[in-house]
C-alpha cells in the first residue's frame, strides 16, 4: 500500500487561503514527501503563483477534471466548493480531507481528530476535519475521560480572527493602525470593528439564540466523543488576536471531579497537549505562545469552587494549525502510514 | 441635611489616576454642584496641575491633615492608601466612598451598588465600591432574582486593561504600535504582552488555583446579594480592549430558568441596564459601544441548551464608569439626596 514515504500526489483546493498556506508551511516543517503538488483555488486567485521548494507553481482553477492521479486532496475553500467538487476527487481515486463544514455531520463521513478517534476513519474516502473550536476543546477534554464520565461541558471562547481567513487577519492589522491613528474602523470581514473590541461570533444566530459556531461545537462534540447525552453549553466570542483560539472550559463529571494532580498527569501524557500551568508565575496558555505551535496548550487546571463535580481548564491552540491544517495533514499521514 | 444641590466639598485621593480622571469627567457630565474640590495623589503625581471648570487645580500630596471640612472623599489610589488615610477622612467628618478593596469585605462596611442594595448603606461613614467585574456581573444578574432564586453563576470575563490604570491603557496603545511595526513587546503593567493577546487575570493565584479577581467576584457577590449559598464559578481573563469589561454569564436557577421574554422584560425595566440583543443583525453587547456609557449592556439572552435551569447572558460595561467612578459618584449622590 502507498505510504507517505513513497511521496504522495497531493492536491490543495483553497491553496491561497490561510489554511492552504499553513498546509504548505507544514509540508516543509514535517518534511512531507511529495511527488506531485497541484494547487487549486476559486476564480479570484486562479492563475497566481506560489513558490514551493524552489519551484514556482501556478494555481489552477479548481474543477472536477483537476484531480486525476492524485492520492489525497485537501479542501479548504468553504463548504460550497467542497460540496460541488469533493465527489469528483473521490471518483478520481483520491482521499478527500475536507476542512469545511460540508460533510461533518453526514452519517457516513467520519469526523476525525487523530489523537482522539482515528479508529472511526476506516476506509472512507472522505474524512472531515472538525471545526477549529471543537478540535481545541476536545484536545483538552478528551484525555480526561479516563478519569471519569463527562456529563457536561460549559465553555466560553476567545477566538482569533484567522477563522475568517487571511483577509480577516490583514484586516485586524490594518484596522488597528487606523484606530490608533484616530481614524474610523470600516469593518469588512466581520459585521463589527475587530480592533480593540470583543464581539459575539460572526455566524448566524438561530431562533434559540445560539450561533452556528456554538451549534457546530455542540453537534461535533457529540459525534466525535460518540456520546449523544453529553451536554454542551457554550458562548463563542471573537477577540482581537491573530491566529490562536483560547477557551475557558468547565468540565462537569458524572461523579466527583478528578484531582488537579490526576488531571495534570493524564493531560501531560496526552499526545498533542502541552501543559502550561504555573500558578506562581501567573503563566497560563496564551495565544501569543500557542500561535505557530502544534500542541494545544492547557492550564489553569483547578477544581470548581461551586460544585464537587467541576474542573476548570483554560486552553489555547493555533486555529490554523491543530484547528485546521495540522489536523488535516495528520489525518492524511495516518491514512498513508 | 446637606444635599448635592447645596454644592459639596469634595476630595479625590488618586485624582490623577484613571478612576480619578473619570470622576472629574462625570462631575461635568452630571453637572455635580461642587463648592470646593480638593485633588490629592501619591508623591509621584503631587504638585501636578489639573484643569477643572476653568480653574487650574494643584494636586496635593494625600495626607491625614488634608480632609478638614470635606463632605465626601473618593479614594481610588489603591488599598494601601485607603487603609492608611480613610479613617482620617472619616474623623474629619467626611463620607468616604472607597474604590479600593481595602474595606469591601469588612463586616461593618456596606458594599454598595445603588441600584441593587442601597438600603444597606445606612449612616455608615465608609461605603465600599465593589470590584468592577462584580458590579458589571451583578447589574446584569440581580434583576433576574425577581423571576426565580439563583443557585449558581458561571462566568468567563473579557476584561479591559483599564483595570490596571491609565498607565496600562497607554501601554496597550504603545505596545500595539510596537508589535505592528515588527518590534518586540516589553510588558510593564502586566506580566505578559497585552497587544493581540489574551491572558489569565494579572492578580495572584492561590493554592486552589483561583486568582484574587475571581475570589473578589465570589465573595463580593455573596455579600451584595446577601446570599451565602449562591455558587460562583468564574474565570477572569484580560483582552486587548481599552476600557470596558465583558462577561459571558450562565445563570442557574433553583427551578426552571425563566423564558427569554421574561428575562428581557425584567432587564429592560432595570435601572442602569441597556438591552442590546438583536439576533438578526448579530448585534450584542460590545466594549467599543459600552465604553464611555453609563449603562451596563446586556444581550445574548438565551436558554441553556444543556440544562433546564440555565440562562445565558453576555454583558459589557465601562470598567471606569459603572465599574468604578460612576458607581462611586452614584453612592455619594444617594447619600446626599
Amino acid at each position: 500500500m502507498l505510504t507517505m514515504a513513497d511521496g504522495l500526489k497531493i492536491g490543495i483546493v483553497g491553496a491561497t487561503g490561510a489554511v492552504g498556506q499553513e498546509l504548505l508551511s507544514l509540508f516543509d516543517q514535517r518534511s512531507t514527501q511529495i511527488s506531485e503538488l497541484r494547487l487549486m483555488s476559486g476564480p479570484r486567485s486562479a492563475g497566481s503563483t506560489i513558490s514551493f521548494r524552489g519551484e514556482d507553481l501556478t494555481v489552477a482553477l479548481a474543477a472536477a477534471d483537476q484531480f486525476d492521479g492524485l492520492d489525497v486532496v485537501f479542501f479548504s475553500a468553504g463548504a460550497g466548493v467542497s460540496k460541488s467538487l469533493a465527489s469528483a476527487a473521490v471518483d478520481a481515486g483520491a482521499l478527500v480531507v475536507d476542512n469545511s463544514s460540508a460533510f461533518r455531520m453526514d452519517e457516513g463521513v467520519p469526523l476525525v481528530i487523530p489523537e482522539i478517534n482515528w479508529s472511526v476513519a476506516g476506509e472512507q474516502k472522505i474524512i472531515a476535519n472538525p471545526n477549529c473550536s471543537t478540535i481545541i476543546l476536545l484536545m483538552a477534554i478528551a484525555p480526561l475521560r479516563s478519569l471519569g464520565k463527562i456529563k457536561r461541558i460549559i465553555a466560553s471562547t476567545y477566538q482569533s480572527v484567522s477563522g475568517a481567513g487571511a483577509i480577516a487577519m490583514q484586516e485586524l492589522i490594518d484596522q488597528t493602525r487606523v484606530v490608533l491613528d484616530g481614524g474610523e474602523a470600516v469593518p469588512e470581514s466581520f459585521g463589527h470593528q475587530c480592533a480593540f473590541n470583543v464581539f459575539s461570533h460572526d455566524s448566524d444566530v438561530d431562533g434559540n439564540g445560539f450561533n452556528v459556531e456554538e451549534q457546530k461545537m455542540f453537534e461535533e462534540t457529540r459525534k466525535i466523543l460518540e456520546d449523544d447525552e453529553i451536554g454542551l453549553s457554550v458562548t463563542c466570542v471573537r477577540v482581537p488576536v491573530l491566529r490562536a483560539h483560547s477557551e475557558a472550559i468547565l468540565v462537569e463529571f458524572e461523579g466527583d471531579a478528578p484531582s488537579v494532580e490526576e488531571a495534570r498527569r493524564v493531560l501531560s501524557q496526552a499526545d498533542g497537549v502541552r501543559i502550561v500551568d504555573d500558578r506562581e508565575a501567573n503563566h497560563f496558555p496564551m495565544p501569543i505562545e500557542s500561535g505557530g505551535e502544534d500542541d494545544v496548550f492547557v492550564g489553569r487546571i483547578r477544581k470548581d469552587a461551586a460544585s464537587s463535580n467541576g474542573l476548570w481548564l483554560f486552553a489555547s491552540g493555533d486555529q490554523l494549525r491543530k484547528g485546521a491544517a495540522l489536523n488535516a495533514l495528520q489525518i492524511a499521514e495516518r491514512a498513508f502510514s
